[in-house]
């Protein structure tokens, strides 16, 4: 048995423990394959420190796109053999690659993304798998029923939670029409929550918010109004959409950690997430 | 004294409880004041979880750039009361706000952004201030004695490490004119690394990046060859410039975690940085 003193003195060494962790962080280490076309996969942090996953996808003039936007566009301004340095101009929408979804992208008066509060972004991770329903059905949403059979296997969504629907998607990226998935009238075909699961989660849970590893929060064959997007953003939750290898996280107990963009009044934008675990 | 079995115990125990800790983190948490024109400062987050620093400047058209670029601009495209939904297309130099170098910025055939590996976004931070010097001196430098100062206060720089040099330059920020600090020549005035600095952390140390509050990593009236770029980039460091708020973080004990860019090929962009302590 620990004396409550001793209890204290070993969380701060631990917490040393946990800085000094990193030591030969700079080494080159290994990354676990990743499942499918993710690019990320969990990196071993060596000493101590714990598992670290990203959840973003590499951003290019290739990746899938909401229809009505451009893709993302960059322009060499500068070289190295011209100018001694090489950079590029970048051209994009805010809703592009692995982004967030600030509350004001749907509803008025809610926050723009760079008032969103920083402990926000740093959240336990709820990962609900959909795959064995997607596999069949491209129209399958996240329902409550699944948030309860997470819950009845992991335990109550922890206060702050972010959640994140796993639909094996992000498999897709590679493939902008595989991904955006329309049918010859252009409606779009990918998985995304349903608006009973979104209120849910809004009145029955608390959140910080959800993510998604499609190109909407909602279904993409859902049409105005969006229930999804305008329960979460109205309730002044975030969203993520085109997450990474949410399939190689653990379900339960790891923490998201979200890198947001925070331009003046934005409405979103690429982010870096990483889970740790 | 505790068994071995039961450290481990309390070890796992202590990190559910960080995670749990982020228990109520979606309530409001009242910021500290930040210093001078910092946006950020430390939150206090609820429950045992450490502080939370945001070492993020907010993005705008009035952002202070390198000269050569153009200005961040945001460009609505989509409106709530006309389409349902509301965001911009935007568009910015790779180097633009509280942003990354990756290693290629400056030396061919170095890292890009997206090839740097995640875990070298989790590292050790070490803040140097050289602020009681810049304030006689605009044009001072962060010196090899300023790093060994550091370590005969703090112990030597742990492997793995994040220098940063507070210089206090983050105040100017919303005055771009003062930021920049050209002459009537057109020749910046603001602190940065000395090469000898830079070449020290490279070769004597085991160091991850820099970071630095001012416009570059080297002095703004160093000319060709940029001796801090070069060496730091050509050892396959990375550098952040423009960081906010390095002078209410803890000079030592605190990690940096960095959410940074991952576009294809790219040598640099905007970043999400934190420091937990």
């Amino acid at each position: 048995m620990c004396a409550p003193s001793l209890m204290s003195g070993v969380r701060e060494e631990l917490s040393r423990r946990r800085f000094l962790g990193l030591l030969g962080a700079s080494a080159a280490v290994a990354a676990a394959p990743a499942r499918a076309a993710g690019q990320g996969g969990p990196v071993r942090l060596p000493q101590g420190f714990r598992d670290t996953y990203d959840l973003t996808h590499t951003l290019s003039s290739g990746t899938p796109v909401y229809p009505a936007f451009r893709p993302f566009e960059a322009v060499e301004r500068f070289t190295i053999a011209r100018d001694g340095f090489g950079c590029s101009d970048l051209t994009f929408n805010e809703h592009t690659g692995t982004h967030i979804d600030a509350p004001i992208h749907f509803v008025d008066g809610q926050a723009t993304v760079d008032r969103l509060p920083p402990d926000r972004f740093f959240a336990p991770l709820a990962v609900v798998s959909i795959v064995a329903r997607v596999d069949r059905d491209p129209d399958a949403t996240l329902t409550v029923d699944d948030l309860l059979a997470w819950e009845k296997q992991h335990g109550r969504l922890p206060p702050g939670a972010f959640v994140a629907m796993d639909s094996g998607w992000d498999a897709r990226i590679g493939d902008a029409g595989r991904f955006l998935n329309a049918d010859a009238g252009g409606t779009l075909h990918s998985p995304g929550f349903s608006g009973e699961a979104a209120r849910f989660l809004v009145e029955e849970r608390d959140i910080v918010g959800v993510g998604v590893d499609t190109i909407s929060l909602d279904p993409g064959s859902a049409q105005a109004p969006l229930m999804a997007h305008l329960t979460l953003l109205g309730a002044g939750k975030y969203g993520l959409e085109l997450m990474a290898n949410l399939g190689i996280v653990p379900p339960s107990g790891a923490m998201v950690i979200i890198g947001a963009p925070k331009h003046l009044e934005g409405t979103g934008g690429p982010v870096r997430v990483y889970a740790v675990a």
